[in-house]
């Protein structure tokens, strides 16, 4: 999977090449609307690039809500081009947003996400994602609203189970009652995709995994035989995908290997072309994850 | 503090009579940017005649991101919009957004919540709020950029510790190694803001404390001596503002209570204007916060 993190002051050289020559120096105040549609238009050439690039060896896209949300709302409107965009390439589309509130709200996050909302005006459709993340710490009711609109859209959920940075371990791995609080979290998770498994056995409550601590996969599986882990950490947070083999047990397709500056930023490491390293990264981790 | 979360069809009048006549029945899909349009410019309009009326009596408009969120990039405009609006009334804008992300991706909301973004055209303005919230399960690494943006900022940072809803219990109330797993929450918090207080022994780093459970805020005061309490779930939700004071102790400022639907939608209640309604909903509880 690919995941688009754009950070505007590193985008692709294509994606420069069509605007107006970038300033050097101090930018006056004045100039702030300017250099955001700017911005946010360099940040779509930049990720339709990506995606031409790097779609063919992916499934999905994974789109990093607050990379977008900087540039505000013509960030949001960067975010529906770039949906577009993979949609027109076959791709999935993810919404990683890692949203969580209590049931009122978590209701209108699952019509802006997945959802609509009806207005007097005519319904207004929200971002139509096929998948989201969602942040689990408030609890089964704040889930609830969220599972309930992507049953209704025939989309996604992934609960953060086990998130991928150093950090996770301060809270999710506290003793919780005799295991961990992601185990805990775990089997939330499991006991809310029960009811809502598809023919091939997976359910559309999925996890986050952190592709980071791969010898808890045995374990979190056990807890979650239905659920589809989308694992992220792969590349720049140092995680190799060939140890990631439990979580494909079930089914092929029970795992979902994200990658964000490790395609995006091959280059760095690869030198040449950004779109040909990007290209080459894709496709490697393609074939070792097709062989776990 | 007034509670800002536009519900499109629950509009006050005075927000719809500037329209274009509603339309009734089925929209055509073709409809829906005008929809959309059509409904940011109401909500917009609601919400600063709820802060022409209310404002007085707060300190504070809280913006429920979700609810501006579901109308898109058109609703990030109104956010805006509404930012300013309050800021004009001499309020302070808290955005309520709870997020919470790995620590790159943290960096980019603080940029998105309280800071601004460097590009190649010029420096992108973040929202600019002056406080927001956010969710820890991610640990104390997901929590510090967040916190570095509020002090470059001069803003505030409010995690969740315990929340208004009833699934809060599912993993909050977890035994977490001899404490229930919000008070290892709150001695984190506490632990993160004790390098952040003001002149007034306040720190910069605050906590969401349900009122909905006034009976655990002592304890949670004396875990978090220095923690301003943002105090929701009064009114809609059932928590009475009287058995707060705990959340006060150490500074008249130490606690800020919340209430969105008992004020913006006072005239259900008790008829009437809905302005007028609001503004009687709002002083009423001012008086009572200040009595506590």
């Amino acid at each position: 999977m690919l995941g688009l993190d754009p950070d505007p002051a590193a985008l692709w050289p294509v994606a420069l090449e069509a605007s107006p020559s970038p300033r050097r120096g101090d930018v006056p105040a004045a100039g702030a609307p300017e250099a955001m549609e700017l911005a946010g238009a360099a940040v779509e050439r930049h990720c339709l690039a990506a995606i031409e690039a790097a779609g063919p060896a992916c499934v999905a896209v994974k789109l990093q809500f607050a990379c977008f949300e900087r540039l505000g709302d013509r960030g949001w409107r960067a975010l529906a081009t770039v949906r577009e965009g993979a949609r027109q390439a076959g791709l999935l589309v993810i919404a990683d947003a890692k949203r969580g509130d209590v049931p009122v709200t978590a209701s209108a996050y699952a019509q802006a996400l997945v959802g609509a909302t009806p207005t007097p005006f005519g319904e207004v459709p929200g971002f139509g994602a096929d998948c989201f993340t969602a942040n689990p710490l408030l609890g089964r009711d704040s889930l609830e609203p969220l599972i309930e609109g992507a049953t209704a859209a025939g989309a996604g959920c992934f609960a953060l189970v086990n998130t991928s940075n150093p950090g996770a371990s301060d809270l999710q791995d506290l003793d919780a009652g005799g295991a961990p609080l992601y185990e805990r979290i775990a089997a939330l998770v499991d006991d809310m995709g029960a009811g809502h498994t598809g023919d091939c056995g997976l359910s559309l409550v999925g996890a986050v995994t952190g592709a980071t601590r791969p010898e808890r996969l045995g374990r979190l599986r056990e807890l979650m035989p239905r659920a589809i882990f989308l694992l992220p950490g792969v590349g720049a947070q140092g995680a190799s995908p060939e140890a990631l083999g439990a979580a494909f047990r079930p089914h092929p397709a029970a795992g979902l290997v994200a990658a964000s500056r490790s395609i995006v930023g091959a280059h760095r490491e690869r030198g040449g072309d950004p779109a040909l390293a990007a290209q080459a990264a894709a496709q490697e981790l393609r074939t070792v994850t097709w062989n776990v």
